[in-house]
């Protein structure tokens, strides 16, 4: 079959790789109707050491179940299934407690060998814990909506709960990518009324005004705390959304947080320390969030996209075909396209 | 009247200062039944330049109201009171959502003008926003335990509560001070089952086992670290409550909190960053805690102090007269005393 590959830096490949099957009684086999890219495949695309073998690449696909282990039950051929960005066993005590990234005996699409999602097929490990069966045809209109729910939904989700946001916070969302709206629209879904969305693209803030944000921010560093804290009586916002991961994103998180406030960070970090020291001590500001257990919390999102109450697929503003995968990495590295959705 | 004075490191004496008057009609007069030392004294004691004029210190007292301002509703002349260690008006919006660390129009004993609580009287700002009344006479044998909700009892009452220690998480306490030792009594009263406490002093960490700690341990650094995984599986525990402010407590407590787990902090962090990165990220580790809304919790200990479910006086193992003040400081930076009340 053909699949992703990344050899460096920049350098994002289709090529044939060995078709999956099946290994282990647990694993089943995935045809993928649509994958997409991640910002967060961006970091590699950025900075990856030449590979000359190449690295298998993608963590977010829904498909088709082609093959079932003689121990998977729940799942059959035909069944239409979405995977979140790890798998898990759904059995262990971390999977228990819907902290499915921790699972004892879970991991990462891509490594080890294990296929990434970005291809015609994948072997997914440990298929009856990680594999969530949707009630939709191969045809059905709300792929792109249900392909969110394998990382960018409940990523934005998971921002959002551990932030604390209900009908009573006020909430600031920091990045207007695809986690970034998101975490507006699951804000929003947890009832917040009041969403300041920090971006400064005029397309992408849009959305997020479609997806709930009450207010925009396009001003950055400094300027964009100071907007923020005029919005707000001078106090800042209850929670913090930080939806980036970058240092300065940090510093205006801990600028617009309000006292007794917390911070939620999903933007994979690109800085070694944080600065909670005695100010923040005094203002009780709580620091939280982190890589989202997707698998938790996709049934509890599902519903509301089969009932259309939410559209967060609407974050893909480009389909392109497997053939076309390397330019869907140029493209949104150069923020040309917002999120790329791939049809194999 | 008499009161403690601050001249700089080490230099703590007992002089005359001019009594107390009501000057806003939202003021009390107080006067000192017990008053205390705390932990957090201990860094002026240790480290503050010289000041020839002296600053009034002490944050932790109860007394009787000598006389109340034309503002002040529900207390009257008689009346036991207990302070918590920041004055606060009880009626801004971070009073009533529980923050009255941050009140609008709060502030420090001991500071712009206001009285310090190791002395024989205070001058109470906002009087009816932060005076609790205790129906206690001014003999009562509580009067130990009753002092702890001035600040000891509270802080480490918030650092459970934030930490979200209930029957079902594990604990690990950092610290056998008398925060440390009042955090396991509160995570006990939360309902904890299991609570490891680090500490090495065995007449504290005995105590600590009244408290409620199930397991101690006496090693420190990685060496301790590593003792607290093999008690929990490797593991770590749920909560850590973080009740020294040292950095090297701060790295204990990364190590050996829970995937998914969270730290509490209320040691006064006497560093400038937290290194919470990308294996941090990834674990999902929260950061919270802070300085404790003392004035919020009290109405909610207090029913544990007067029908003797909880004992939290026994911190104190040393009771000094006003004059014996700066002995008092002594024993207590020279770990010769625990906790050291004042009995004017």
């Amino acid at each position: 079959m053909r699949a992703t590959l990344i050899y460096g830096a920049g350098d994002v490949r289709v090529g044939e790789v060995p078709d999956p099957v099946l290994r282990q009684p647990t694993d089943a086999v995935v045809r993928v109707l649509r994958a997409c890219i991640c910002g967060s495949d961006l970091w590699p695309y950025g900075a990856k050491p030449v590979t000359p073998a190449g690295d298998r690449i993608g963590h977010e696909f829904l498909g088709v179940v082609e093959e079932v282990g003689s121990e998977v039950s729940g799942l059959r051929r035909g069944d239409v299934v979405v995977a979140p960005f790890l798998w898990s066993d759904g059995t262990c005590d971390f999977c228990r407690e819907g902290l499915h990234t921790s699972c004892r005996h879970g991991g990462s699409w891509g490594r080890d060998g294990v296929d990434g999602g970005q291809g015609e097929a994948v072997r997914v490990p440990q298929a009856q814990g990680t594999l969530v069966k949707l009630p939709v045809g191969e045809d059905s209109a709300l792929l792109a909506s249900l392909l969110t729910l394998s990382d960018v939904l409940p990523t934005g989700h998971h921002c959002a709960k551990t932030a604390g946001v209900n009908p009573r916070t006020t909430v600031t969302v920091i990045g207007d990518g695809a986690v970034g709206l998101s975490a507006v629209l699951a804000a929003k879904r947890l009832g917040a009324e009041r969403i300041i969305l920090m971006g400064r693209h005029k397309d992408r803030t849009d959305l997020g005004r479609e997806f709930g944000a009450t207010e925009v921010v396009a001003e950055r560093g400094a300027e964009g705390v100071e907007r923020v804290r005029e919005l707000t009586g001078g106090d800042g916002t209850h929670t913090v959304l930080e939806c980036v991961g970058l240092e300065q994103a940090l510093h205006t998180a801990l600028g617009v947080v309000r006292s007794g406030g917390t911070i939620s960070r999903v933007g994979v970090p690109q800085y070694p320390t944080v600065p909670l020291a005695f100010p923040e001590f005094l203002r009780n500001i709580t620091l939280t969030g982190g890589v989202a257990p997707a698998r938790a919390y996709i049934e509890e999102l599902l519903p509301d996209i089969l009932d259309g109450t939410i559209t967060p697929g609407l974050v893909f503003d480009r389909t392109v075909a497997l053939d076309e995968v390397p330019d869907g990495y140029r493209a949104m590295a150069e923020r040309e396209a917002l999120k790329v959705m791939i049809e194999p």
